[in-house]
């Protein structure tokens, strides 16, 4: 048996998430659709499941086979059968007991916000436009009150019985060029994370929520008091770490 | 009556070109279903117009009305009506003589290459992916070729009758990170002339054609030795200069 690790990327407004279902277009069904006509029974292990409309440049996943492969081919192909809206970057052969959801130690997450009063025909479908002006050191200064070993139940969907505590190595947001952009490292997320508390820094960055409620609001621990989650599309999985 | 200046760019991937076509959708199409809501009798002029796939950050639309209207209202009915694909990003009153074609006296071109065996998801439509390493220092000493006074029939469509003489200001290849970028300025270019200056370039870049064979090509004014033209997805009207 041998293991192997592909890295790929995918606009994911063409797709109903990730994860495969049944009679719907997944990132994950077009994948195991292309690599079944190589390999028999494949299965794969993704780094960070994604929702619709959410992006990867930096995706990871793993899957085991008996069946002789060549990689590189195999590469080929993919990139010349699979939409123009995913690309394979690598495909290699790991240690056999490689897991890319497993073995990941961090994932780091983009979001993108375009505020302005007109949109950009080159980032539709991949930034949030928001049309009010936001104080991007205020968000910034709230981001630090993310980073550390907390429990983010306020910014995640209910999963019961399910732990919500997480550790963000990192939170910034920044103006780049004409954007402005959310970046955090932790070791995992929970559902919806990452949109939620892009939610509460555009409540604080525009003057709608006080600068000084939100270490409340991550104290209750209770999504109900929230301020919801930002769009899908503005969301990009840059990278996944491993040891 | 008055004049307006519209700027606007177009992921052209979604129009069969600008100019207005029966039964088809074209960016000039759209723009003015859009404005005749609200201006009688809309006729617009464009400084360049482009071809089917051909993109545009920097494009320039010019129209005179007796009608009393308010650029700010229907520049933000535009942004929110048209498809993703059109964004407005100045429409304002300008001297009664203005004309977006006439007046330009130069126009900026840009052309994308990504050279790697894998697309990129997130510029699909916007590069000609190239599966050849690219020599861009020898594409750079040849594009200086093309700066100056020149006649251009060997990269122009025939057009009978008109003059295919054009003025090169400034022409450039260079790598901005995965990408291999053309630049050229000049006061016009004639049909397909950027993307078949791109489509000589890369001949050379990949080693197909000799460079000491260009000056004889440019020199022979005959399209049929030419080099074809590069694909439309690449190529991006950037800017239009006015005195």
């Amino acid at each position: 048996m041998a293991t192997y690790r592909i890295d790929l990327a995918y606009d994911g407004s063409d797709f109903r998430g990730y994860a495969v279902q049944p009679n719907v277009h997944t990132v994950q069904g077009a994948l195991e659709a292309q690599l079944s006509l190589h390999i028999p029974d494949i299965v794969t292990i993704v780094a960070g499941r994604t929702d619709a409309g959410v992006h990867a440049t930096g995706q990871v996943v793993s899957f085991s086979t008996d069946h002789p492969i060549m990689p590189d081919t195999i590469m080929r192909s993919l990139n010349k059968r699979l939409a123009p809206s995913i690309a394979v970057s690598s495909f290699e052969q790991v240690a056999d007991s490689f897991h890319a959801r497993f073995d990941a130690i961090g994932r780091v997450y983009r979001y993108q916000i375009l505020d302005r009063p007109y949109p950009d025909p080159f980032l539709a479908g991949r930034v949030w436009n928001v049309h009010h002006d936001l104080d991007v050191e205020k968000m910034h200064r709230v981001a630090q009150l993310f980073v550390g070993t907390h429990d983010f139940a306020s910014f995640c969907r209910a999963a019961p019985g399910r732990s919500t505590e997480r550790t963000v190595l990192s939170a910034s947001w920044a103006k780049e060029g004409e954007l402005t952009v959310f970046r955090i490292a932790a070791s995992s997320f929970c559902h919806q994370m990452v949109r939620s508390l892009v939610a509460l820094s555009v409540d604080v960055g525009r003057g709608k929520l006080p600068e000084d409620d939100v270490p409340g609001i991550i104290a209750a621990k209770d999504r109900r008091g929230g301020n919801g989650a930002a769009p899908a599309c503005g969301l990009i999985l840059v990278r996944v770490d491993y040891p």
